[in-house]
């Protein structure tokens, strides 16, 4: 049985909207895990009498007395905040009394507790965000989603290895495709940590890498050299993209409402719309730390909270932690 | 009357695009101007001859007997080709004899040779591609979008005042909001270079910065502290962000003929198609050099060669040479 811990306190709506989510999960996945929601217990339970009739046998709740702000300096809260959410539900991984950790908390303070506490893979500078971007053929993978705002070439090489194995353990890619971000896919664009980049990834052994790629490719899934599966960025870019792909989504999705009112409970229009809602996807897993990490957006709505808890699953069911552990110790991930 | 030059040789399906862009122009817009198709004269009279019936008393043609080739290095391609159709172009501006100029071709070689044969305003570090994003409310101009892959904190303030010349002068906003793009609100968030920016812009006398910006700020074109009109970022990063956009229409504009190919023909949803065709808006001008010069995509068709006719035309009537010049030179524009 996979146990996964749920920062109870961390999004906009804590703890409404991770009971909620929590709940979902039990109700409509695949019955292989069980929830550990983590914070404030009177809170939590006070939260969980308002959901109805609940089996509670797949639920723990583990009392974590602090919470992190969304506004709060992230190293500054974790050290000061040992009580937090955030460092009580990673502390059970460390403590092999927990598989996964999701919140949907501050990013930073989430990034910052998992380096500390459960420690980067031998090899690895930098954990880094995973975003899974959906496209009208295969979701693609950019990474870095906005973990790091300053990269250095060494760190992007290990963001292809990262993705790599993201791509092929949680979604079934045997031979992931890798693009590099850049301006044009000529050798001589981009700036100087692009350009070198780019040579390291050409040598690079265990990726199988496209070449550079544009912002035009990410959506097309593919580049005149093959299938994209894994996007490898900083993560200032990655995070500006996120961002900006969800708010084009959200456009297109009112645009279409207002032009065609009497077409949108069509079931056709309505997977376009479900298409279209970022709210629809899970958080985006944090990889190169010693465990199960998932950032979620602060204004994720219950279902993404349950996609979450479906994405640690798979993660946890896929080795995808040994396997990056694996893809490191054996060199093949070193520049 | 306006004299706007036309690189005759630059796109990817010169000279026929931009000869049809040119008679369109010439047929459909008001006559405030005259064109100077640039490039090699028998090609483009062979062109001209298949437009049929054509009034040619608005159109000249330049000789330039050499063409700068896509996959050329800028600097090379610019100085060893003093015949080509983009250094001749330009040259006539130089000699006041043309008003503008526009081309589908090597943006790198356009952005190298404006530089050095128009010079840059005095102040200003860089010339910056000023790419207008198209949103549900009005265009919000993202600067730079792609000459610049690598800037410094002073030519991110530069690019401030550059769009807000050119949302005054151009797109009619009075008092232009401005943006940075960052990961976050916060004064603490991002790069770097992003930070001293931002504490660079909170100074800044003649802009009106609302303070960071996000991804998704884009295209909402409001943020908490007002109306977004300028959207300030490195070249790399918005040279993304606007390929990516592109490439999210034609996604968008895919699925929703697939979903439902029943209403394709209702004139609202053809409006909706024609806003996510990226084919529809001109070209984006390269702002801080002495004159005009209008970059368009390598795939322009000839209506998007149309719309950069009527940008340069608006460029030229409103001043927007001598404002840049103005507002550099009264040391408003210096952090």
């Amino acid at each position: 049985m996979i146990r996964i811990a749920l920062d109870a306190m961390g999004g906009d709506n804590a703890p409404q909207v991770e009971v909620e989510g929590a709940v979902l999960a039990l109700r409509e996945l695949p019955p292989t895990f069980r929830i550990q929601l983590v914070g404030r217990t009177a809170d939590i339970e006070a939260t969980l009498k308002k959901q109805g009739e609940l089996d509670r046998s797949r639920l723990d709740i583990v009392e974590a007395p602090q919470v992190v702000g969304m506004g709060e300096k992230p190293l500054a809260a974790v050290k000061s905040k040992p009580g937090s959410s955030i460092a009580v539900g990673l502390g059970l991984q460390k403590k092999h009394a927990s598989d996964a950790f999701i919140s949907a908390g501050n990013t930073g303070a989430v990034m910052a507790a998992a380096t500390l506490l459960l420690r980067l893979h031998h090899g690895v500078q930098r954990a880094a965000i995973a975003a899974a971007f959906p496209t009208a053929a295969h979701p693609v993978v950019v990474i870095d989603g906005g973990a790091n705002v300053d990269c250095d070439a060494r760190e992007l090489v290990n963001f292809a290895h990262l993705g790599s194995v993201y791509a092929r353990d949680v979604l079934g890619r045997p031979e992931p495709g890798v693009g590099l971000l850049n301006v044009g896919e000529e050798d001589e664009k981009g700036n100087a940590v692009v350009k070198e980049t780019h040579q390291l990834l050409k040598a690079a052994r265990s990726v199988h890498y496209l070449g550079n790629v544009e912002g035009r490719d990410i959506l097309a899934g593919a580049c005149k050299r093959g299938r994209i599966d894994v996007v490898v960025c900083d993560g200032f870019v990655g995070n500006a993209i996120l961002k900006f792909y969800e708010s084009a989504g959200r456009m297109f999705a009112e645009m279409l409402q207002s032009a065609l009112p009497d077409v949108v409970t069509r079931p056709e229009v309505k997977r376009l719309f479900k298409f279209l809602d970022y709210s629809e996807y899970g958080g985006a897993p944090l990889l190169g730390v010693r465990g199960v990490a998932i950032i979620c957006h602060g204004a994720s709505p219950a279902r993404a909270i349950m996609s979450a808890v479906r994405v640690a699953a798979q993660m946890v069911q896929s080795n995808l932690n040994q396997d990056i552990g694996a893809e490191f110790a054996r060199g093949g991930a070193v520049a």
